[in-house]
């Protein structure tokens, strides 16, 4: 295994995209030691069921395993090494765990995050959900939320070194 | 007319985005017999006139009208023909005649239909409506026909020769 | 200063996208004098908060502000001189406002709007919401809303010199 160059990307799309498999496979091209970093929280049975199945299919094909729901940046940097890719799934579930968590600055975060990037040793690879492009929703928290996601996105794409629009299980290269 | 090359094509968008008149021109310019394949079912006044809406746009058109709301698989094969090119608008008015129906895997079907791509001698070209780039629905119902619709497009994508994205009817090539 | 080309463009991206940002860059790269058209109305203290926010980020930097709700065309034509930037934010909120004015035919405004294009001298760069890339909105003028938004932009990305789509803060040229 050669040394990868040390990259940041980020892979935005939409709900059943394939944005998550699209991305298995950069980490999987990069040669790295694989590193499943997951943001979720089973808040209900559906999420709990969605979570499993995303555990199931990645079995028996080498990657190991980090959840961690809210402190990102820190578990981020104590994964950090030459040589490892870590894959982060997904950026939308973090901010919705920022948003419970009482008196946190979701932007805050979402800068400390981006400003980190350019530090890591690691190659790391971002999946996101766009959620901006359907009508105002009328629930204000669902607009807080997507404020929210769109500032993230649009702070991680600035620092990254690639990003991807995926649709359909395929990729629109937006940067790099 | 030369007989064209047979291909298969998906053509995504959103709501008014000019699909549908994106995919009309892609079936012209074949210039190949025109079938139109109408999968819509009038569940009420509202869809009773788009649909009578676009009938009438495509009338002294030179088009073909087929419809069946269920059975796509097999009313393709009915239809197929060298020379022939047969639009099929839309897949997501599919799934949700399929998730009406009792008993039936939607998955099932997606998957035999993405496998019939091969077998075909007409062109045939897919419409279809982007529905995951929004805030999660709070509708069951709705997140599981966004999750339907999702990977029937992937499937189809991946067996397709050729995929647009079309927004404000101009098209992003995203496959061949 | 020399005289830029009039161009017409349009800017569409999703809640959060960056598309004003990418707009106003635009604008500044033509070294024209800047004219900032805002058409939103503050319907609550929530809308209120985000135009002032929006107005305090363009301060000192060389706009000058026109705000006009409903008159679009004709408030365009006004303003037109060789030399002139005018950014329209946003073509979303215009469409809101149409439908709010009792009698108005909100496809007559929009196909005149694309008509007046070819006559301007100034360049105008217009700003608009993608919102139909989401499930079917329950509420009826939800459906409305986003019908009316979408024949606008396809009939603005008609006669547009260039059109772009955003997102992430991140360009992908759609035409021009």
């Amino acid at each position: 295994m050669t040394a990868a160059r040390s990259r940041s990307i980020l892979v935005l799309g939409g709900a059943r995209s394939g944005k998550s498999r699209f991305a298995e496979g950069l980490a999987r091209d990069t040669g790295c030691e694989k590193i499943y970093f997951a943001t979720g929280r089973a808040w209900d049975d559906e999420m709990r069921t969605r979570i499993e199945a995303h555990k199931a299919d990645r079995a028996d094909d080498g990657w190991t395993t980090h959840e961690e729901p809210v402190h990102l940046v820190g578990a981020l940097r104590s994964l950090d090494q030459p040589g490892r890719v870590i894959l982060v799934d997904c950026l939308t579930l973090w901010v919705t765990n920022l948003m419970m968590e009482e008196g946190r600055d979701v932007g805050a975060d979402g800068a400390a995050l981006a400003a980190s990037l350019k530090e890591l040793e690691a190659t790391v690879i971002f999946v996101s959900n766009e959620v901006g492009l359907g009508i105002v929703p009328e629930n204000k928290m669902a607009r807080a939320f997507r404020d929210h996601a769109g500032r993230l996105h649009q702070a991680i794409a600035a620092e990254a070194d690639e990003v991807y629009f995926i649709a359909a299980g395929l990729p629109l290269k937006m940067k790099g």
